[in-house]
């Protein structure tokens, strides 16, 4: 029987590059995102199915998980991706903008943890792993927003990592320190691989599902060899 | 001219140490909470004035500040307090009361930062301090809710810290580790001093506020001398 | 009875700072450095005592605390503040320089703590008081050495709190994250306070030291307001 | 052309499973320790050469990599394992003997990374990967030396990613927090794979090693599933 793995905030970047991988490795793969729209060439790459969820609803991703239920049968691995931020000096913010932030970015995950956890915890295995950011470690100026979404999803993840690990399920959390390449957004030429290869942090998404439970890894960043920490 | 303090989360314990060392130093004193009907003794101790706020809601936080606009004038240290969480097992926990939580802890904690520092960033001055706890730099299990907000909390604290200490506002982030002292709670007879005295944890708060610009302190744990860390 | 003092890494700067606070507070003051020639205006000031001691040898640090035995009887409150590094591209650094700095810094700190604590844990109070910096929690390019020796000292402070609270001795590591103000290093016309001063720094030495056992700190990082970090 | 790697503190445990695991690679694998008598089956085992060195020795780290660049001419990787401790009541510690810890569990380090990386920024390309533990981040009651030792390898390696990454040379710091399994440690019947696996060990490290350099890792954990952390 094959592995089943859920994408939730599937896009284009880093989700893409993970379906791919995972694809590649044999595992059938979900995507779930607010807008499925763009997904049908994703979808039809990697053989896999796109499911419309906005994952700071907790209908949404109820029903989400329902028919995860019926299509897939078992899950083995969740990646919770979504985040969003409001930028520009704190006293200028819009506060129904910054709830909005936190909602997606850590309110979302607990949700869609909380329905997987239901689901490996009876398992007794699985993985379920979050992208954070560097603003999960470190609180940046005019960025109070993304701090406080990204810092709650490091503790959700934590906390988490304490509570599941000795149940037998893998929870870990990537630090992303630095910007992704994509369409959009290239290396400077004087500045070779100073984004992130989508790809390339997939491999180490890869690595860190396939640890044997004896060595686990629970948080580990990623970024480029000249980005300043 | 008299110094002006506002504390958001008042009840007993370390919010009253605070308000009666605050009023001791010749401070005038707000006291902020939920329900205020229990705070007429404290009140009258401290010559002070109780507000009623949800300073989850956005609507009371607001109008909160314009009464002490008109009651105060200016305002120079804000302290934030309220917390609140949800206990047990990950997978039992009900969604809306972890979105609760995090609104109180975490939400309210921006609301009333905005709020206040719209009014000290022009006065080019002032103190704004949160009152964390360990929970907010180690996700415990079993404690995913409170992991979130005291996470998002800690993130608020140093993004703001960044952010608004070159523009002369000293802000600050307690991690309060242990249970506090209190009428319900007393040290067990063998372990002394086993217990946060609010009082010794006020005397702290009036030192960090008290400090120099020089050398300013943004965060401080406290803990009993018999405390595991 | 008054309280003693002893102040190692004894010259101007933070610790001169530290003796004339003391002093101020009654307690009686020692001054241990490798170099006492230029002591005697501050010995006089603060009505103490100096002591020639190279805190990295271990036959100095027990000769110092034999003089100190007979001359004070007992302690309360001991400082270490001694540091050295090595600057420069790290494949440039000398390696016997490298070691040099880390026995000032860090073994030395562990030979002065060690005699210290043999006098503190059969009394079961007082205070021991590391000088660290932000080079502790922070590993800086080009730093190497400097990142070694704070690091090591903030792993010996850690490792005593968790060891002497429970004893009832007060550990505490101090994070300075900034230059100090001196006679040879002053605040830019355009940058007031860019500097930490010495007497603030103290100040908060002396809090910390003050502190009742139900709430004690083991860290607290000290940063001019201007600072980044 | 093989790539070549060094592995210093070598013997059985991690140092076996690396030496083996780089030589499936096709790695040419040299091993280095105090005592090389009973590295002999392993030499045989994965076709490498064994080099007398105490690595906290600079003239013995000297020899090693003139040896090396006889033997190898070039260095891809390199691997510092070395470590040593004094257990019990800090005021009972010998001091000579934790001077000596700290030479061998950091002073070693920079010896090695000293001689590996001024090979290694020549070719502008490379690893040099740092075996820490839990007890570099955390500090321990009754675990001074391994503290300041273990302190001082994480601010060494932290203060060379800083300088070294943007040279194109990857600097990781391994936190392994639990035992190692061996001959002499077998995992509890009713806690299987509660002790690291020393192969999975090694497999994350090679995983580091081949991180291309647009999404590298400075620092990672590993412990077994059911370890307290």
């Amino acid at each position: 029987m094959s592995e089943n793995a859920l994408i939730v905030g599937a896009g284009s970047g880093l989700s893409a590059s993970l379906a791919r991988l995972f694809a590649k490795q044999g595992m059938r793969v979900a995507l779930a995102a607010r807008q499925i729209d763009k997904l049908g060439a994703l979808c039809e790459d990697v053989d896999g199915k796109a499911y419309q969820c906005d994952s700071s609803k907790r209908d949404d991703v109820e029903q989400l998980f329902q028919n995860l239920d019926s299509d897939f049968g078992e899950l083995d691995t969740v990646v919770y991706n979504p985040s969003a931020r409001v930028r520009g000096p704190f006293i200028e913010l819009d506060p129904d903008e910054v709830q909005n932030a936190i909602q997606i970015t850590a309110y979302g995950a607990f949700l869609v943890a909380q329905a997987a956890l239901k689901r490996l915890s009876q398992r007794g295995k699985g993985n379920l792993l979050f992208t954070g950011a560097s603003a999960g470690v470190k609180g940046y100026p005019q960025s109070a927003s993304f701090a406080m979404g990204k810092f709650a999803l490091r503790g959700l993840a934590q906390s988490l990592a304490r509570e599941f690990h000795p149940q037998g399920i893998h929870i870990a959390h990537f630090v992303i320190d630095g910007g992704i390449r994509s369409d959009r957004r290239a290396d400077p030429p004087d500045r070779p691989d100073s984004l992130l290869d989508p790809d390339a942090i997939a491999e180490t998404y890869l690595h860190i599902i396939r640890q044997p439970r004896s060595a686990w890894t629970w948080e580990i960043e990623l970024r480029p060899w000249v980005e300043n920490f």
